[in-house]
């Protein structure tokens, strides 16, 4: 990776003398960025451009090159390719769009391309992209010309969109926020967003990693990949919904994942994920500043209204505004001209006008015990307070680093001042006192420096062998397991299940409740038939032998109507379980991260509120728990007002046999537990229905 | 409050010749906004300031004097408030600080400036505010300087805070807002925001009316004055929860309002409420454009990314991407220079660049049945593109007026040529794809042009004599109402309640069951106790005689340990309700909107999931099917999948019943119909047990 930022020399190949092609803004870039590097021009028109003569080919330059960009008809890149491979050029950049993003044709051309690079051991980056940059080289390889407005620093940019790429350079340089390398990867058709990560977390300039994502190329490699990384890796990921689906199809190929197994799986792996642009740039604002390192803040505010809005988004993020020491509040005391302010936090500087003393009083109070961040809220007028403001904002950033603690910047003031602010301040500062608080927020939730260990499953004894007889069975007679094979899958995980006995006939069904005991439930058996409560397949709450005929034809009756080609193998009698409550336990082998386990309440809870909680397997005992706590619904199973509690230890368990289960068999590609009745603190729990599905 | 916009002449009160001196910035301003009358400068000290004599008193200024600003301490206002007076000024606008806000001593200062203003008839603004503004007359009062970046136009603006007002100033310039009026309110103490409301809405340069607020002054009068107008009315309202308490009690002197009721009631009278400045300024944004009347957007972007973010945005907040036509497509296609975009909605513009064909690209698809509006995401290179862009925009602008209805465009480009379209610009612009769809979605949710009816109850028979008895005797006697009490005001509604027996002994009890037939509830009956379950006063499914002398004794123990002091009258007996569904149906007496009436399902729903709606009385019955339906378990009572649902019609009756209820006794300051249990469709409901207080 590291020869696509640092080559020695360039090759733009593309480029004419007409004012309208877009490679000579290549060439524009790098001589704008003063590229450190030579750059040579060619296009097959040849002439001559900013005074370098366009060579017809590759071939035709006399010297090594160790970069190509290539920016020609898709039709044309494949012989292109061809000819840097024949020059030994082992890096290239495509940057040329219509590719597979748009239809067939595309595909084919891509398959070549493959097969081109394959041959002369090429690595590419793209097609359908705009290139990289190294702000520290000067390399600067997009088609759209830039001026040089953007700082050196410690963030690194991997965007799939050119475009959105464009838009994070042009906000991160009027947010004064240093980049040190940007890669737009396009069609991702060899180099992927794991090979630039692995490359950023291992290179010196790069303090912060940012992805913005249409297609996740490969959900695991990606998790283990930012498990290493030390650095803060932050992603803002589209393409959530059905309305994105076509046009991120047509725009880089990307096909959408399921959003909650792509949250879940970026939260497991400590990356940072964001919705949009606006959360995720004033998240990089904060970041360069000391860590928060708890909950409790102070705000100091020239306007009180600022301060009342800022104490309200504190709420809501669940800041604490603790109160201040006494023998602060009468030093501060001394140094106010009018002894009016009220001395609360958030403190109202309203009647102070003296630079000096908000220096002092903001080091006071970041010196407290009970203060782990200051938010300064600074209402101004340029024009007379411009340069005591912008020399404070330097002041303050000095204390910040001397006191490791956080201050941040939140400034209401002309637009003209914001402007110069943005050009020249050293630091970057907030416009609105909601985004600070929110900003200051996620730099608490996100702790980049304790990065989640390699997850495994804790360690539960099962009898692997007699489940895998089982489903060796089926997956030999193609086909998805009885309920009763599935409950038996589910015992052999050590997964608590209903009793249940199998019978082919009505009587033997009369039999065996008779034997077991009233109330019973009857449910059906059969290959065919997966959701079987949709068919009047289920039948519960049977009180007696009356009871249970009626409910036996009414099921076949059902079963013969609304699914005539059901093969029915007989029927399951179990008894009633009285009390506890439902859970669903779900589990779904994704395409691109591999099995996922869901749990929620039953019934409405899911269907109604979507109170659900996933995670990727293989997770830990902790993240078994949060999952857990992450329901709303957690106060009921905890025991809310008082009231005893569900068995969460035992649920907790089944949730890892489960997780462990879709682990070792792939073929399952679903399975519900559905309900797993959770039963009073102590007393366990049970499964009573299952559906298990296999991939084909 | 005309006068105080359209003065012919100002007097400035504290003005001095030192340069830290407040008092000149608001000469300064009045100079730089060119203002169309005479000034005045009064301050005791005398002098000269900018080319006029400062007066030493306002009786000594030879002319008439229609309006007069102070700005001198606190404790010096009254008496030159006395002045004004005599000298025959009606209007006042207080600016100084140091009255209530800093505690007792100022509130005796503001007792002193209500009788002086009394006396002389005089109406003043503030005290503890910035004065007021006309863009129409270059009538400019804040006490901090402004260099006139403003623009005139419809956007009239109330804050209470100063320092929130001028940042929503800055905001309004630097996004090309035109400003007609603004106005500072800070105490409140005479004129408050619906004085103002109701003046703006009658004022004709006033077209939009944004009001700040930290405390509302007079709920009920916000309410009626909102719904006369044919404006959109914003407000952005602050002080939520406790956290900003402190602060903005000696900020503005504002107390806090319970939030859900302050949302109930500006939804209900048509006012846009907003928690943040940003979202309300992304607003303004759109709501100058031609209204968006439907739910159907079409994206056409030059970056497939953006498309991409608009397209999740979009689908978060509900809007459909309406297929584009086959003739409009094959129309498009012929002015594609490369056949290759996938003409889907998004729509790429990707290989297009030419901006006539823009134009004509845009002007098709708004002319499109199934599009409502269009927005239109351009990323540009401001040196090569800039000029084209922003005759473009102007373009699109003319474009939506013809067609009556919106594009909103949105820009990605460097900063540089963001803050020139800031100046530029004649309408503003987004940076964010979310955003600007989010903005689409406040246009199509908020409908002003059809404002709200004056609310009322619908028609419904009650006995009001029988319940005004009770609450008589209750009232005389100083208690709240007994449960049968509280029962039979109910019943007196017309509100449905289960049979309850009240007895006095434990054999009563035993007889009533007997006669009244198993299972039953027993719920004691006290005057001192409003908690009953918390204290054991509760017993329910007692199912024999033995179960019920035992819940009795245990009941009566449970009292007697956990409130010794409760006097006990006697028990209810009522028959266990089967089946249904628990709601809780609440009403509350709030201090500034007056009565209230909630609804959430029961139990776990409302204290857990927080699942409750409310609605300020009165409201009329399309109000009341928007109060369930906006429950997030309303599926489950309208029956969610193929399930039979519960009796919503005579839920909703009793919700009215219960509302009319606490609009004829305001004494009721609580009520909560806990449960009330709604049965099936058509089988009706019963209140099980309710909690009457009154206000002492």
């Amino acid at each position: 990776m590291k020869e696509f930022f640092n080559p020695r020399s360039v090759a733009v190949i593309g480029v004419s003398e007409s004012p309208e092609n877009m490679g000579r803004s290549i060439i524009a870039n790098l001589i704008e960025f003063n590229y450190d590097g030579i750059i040579y021009e060619v296009g097959h028109k040849g002439g001559t451009l900013f005074g370098r003569r366009i060579y017809r080919s590759v071939s035709d330059i006399p010297d090594q090159v160790d970069l190509a960009v290539i920016l020609t008809p898709a039709k044309t890149v494949p012989g292109i390719l061809e000819e840097c491979g024949e020059k030994g050029i082992k890096r290239v950049i495509i940057e040329s769009a219509g590719f597979r993003e748009y239809g067939p044709d595309g595909v084919r051309i891509e398959d070549q391309l493959q097969s081109v690079a394959k041959k002369y051991g090429i690595k590419f980056i793209g097609p359908n992209c705009i290139g990289v940059m190294n702000m520290h080289t000067g390399l600067a390889l997009p088609f759209t010309s830039f001026k040089n407005v953007f700082r050196k620093g410690g963030i690194s940019l991997v965007t799939q969109s050119g475009g959105v790429g464009i838009s994070y350079l042009n906000v991160l340089a009027s947010e004064n926020l240093g980049i040190a390398k940007f890669a737009s990867i396009g069609n991702k058709l060899a180099v992927n967003e794991n090979d630039l990560l692995e490359y950023l977390i291992g290179d010196p300039e790069t303090e912060i990693i940012c992805l913005y994502l249409e297609g996740i190329s490969d959900g695991r490699k990606l998790m283990e990949t930012a498990r290493r990384s030390s650095k803060p890796v932050l992603l803002h990921k589209s393409n959530i919904g059905k309305e994105a689906k076509a046009i991120a199809q047509s725009h880089t190929a990307s096909l959408s994942s399921d959003d909650s197994v792509v949250s879940a799986a970026l939260k497991q792996s400590g990356i940072a994920r964001f919705k949009d642009r606006e959360t995720l740039v004033n998240y990089l604002k904060i970041l360069p500043l000391p860590k928060l390192r708890g909950n409790k803040l102070a705000i100091l505010s020239r306007s009180g209204g600022h301060a009342v809005i800022a104490a309200d988004a504190c709420e809501e993020a669940g800041f604490t505004l603790a109160p201040f020491e006494t023998r602060f509040i009468s030093e501060i005391e001394k140094n106010f001209r009018a002894h009016v302010i009220q001395l609360t936090n958030p403190l109202d500087l309203g009647d102070l006008f003296d630079y000096q003393v908000y220096a002092k009083i903001v080091e006071r109070t970041i010196m407290q015990q009970n203060v782990d961040g200051v938010v300064f809220l600074h209402t101004y007028i340029s024009a007379t307070e411009g340069d005591a403001s912008r020399s404070l904002f330097a002041e303050l950033e000095k204390i910040s680093y001397a006191h490791r603690k956080p201050i941040a910047i939140c400034v209401a003031t002309d637009e003209e001042e914001l402007y110069r602010l943005r050009q020249k301040l050293p630091q970057p500062v907030f416009t609105s006192p909601s985004d600070t608080i929110y900003a200051l927020a996620l730099a608490r939730d996100f702790r980049h420096e304790k990065r989640p260990e390699p997850a495994s499953l804790p360690k539960l004894s099962v009898d692997t062998e007699r489940a895998k007889g089982i489903v060796e069975v089926c997956v030999k007679e193609k086909r998805n397991p009885l309920l009763v094979e599935a409950l038996e899958i589910l015992e052999a995980y050590g997964i608590p299940v209903v009793k249940s006995v199998f019978v082919e006939q009505e009587d033997d069904a009369v039999k065996e409740a008779a034997r077991s005991g009233y109330p019973v439930a009857m449910k059906i058996v059969s290959p065919s038939i997966s959701h079987k409560t949709d068919l009047g397949g289920v039948q519960i709450n049977i009180r007696n032998e009356d009871a249970l005929r009626q409910a036996y034809r009414d099921m076949m009756a059902n079963i013969r109507k609304r699914a005539p080609e059901a093969q029915i193998e007989g029927v399951l009698v179990q008894p009633m379980i009285q009390g506890g409550r439902e859970l669903i336990i779900g589990a779904k082998n994704d395409r691109n991260f591999g099995p996922t386990v869901m749990v929620g309440l039953g019934g409405i809870f899911v269907e109604v509120f979507r109170d659900t909680s996933l995670r990727v397997v293989p997770f830990d005992e902790r993240e078994t728990d949060s999952m857990f706590a992450e329901l709303k619904g957690y106060p009921i199973l905890k025991g809310a007002r008082g009231e005893k509690g569900y068995d969460l230890h035992r649920a907790k368990e089944v949730v890892q046999r489960v997780a462990l289960l879709v682990k070792d068999f792939p073929v399952i590609s679903e399975l519900d537990l559905n309900p797993f009745k959770i039963m009073p603190a102590g007393e366990g729990g049970f499964c009573l229905d299952a559906r298990m599905v296999f991939s084909k």
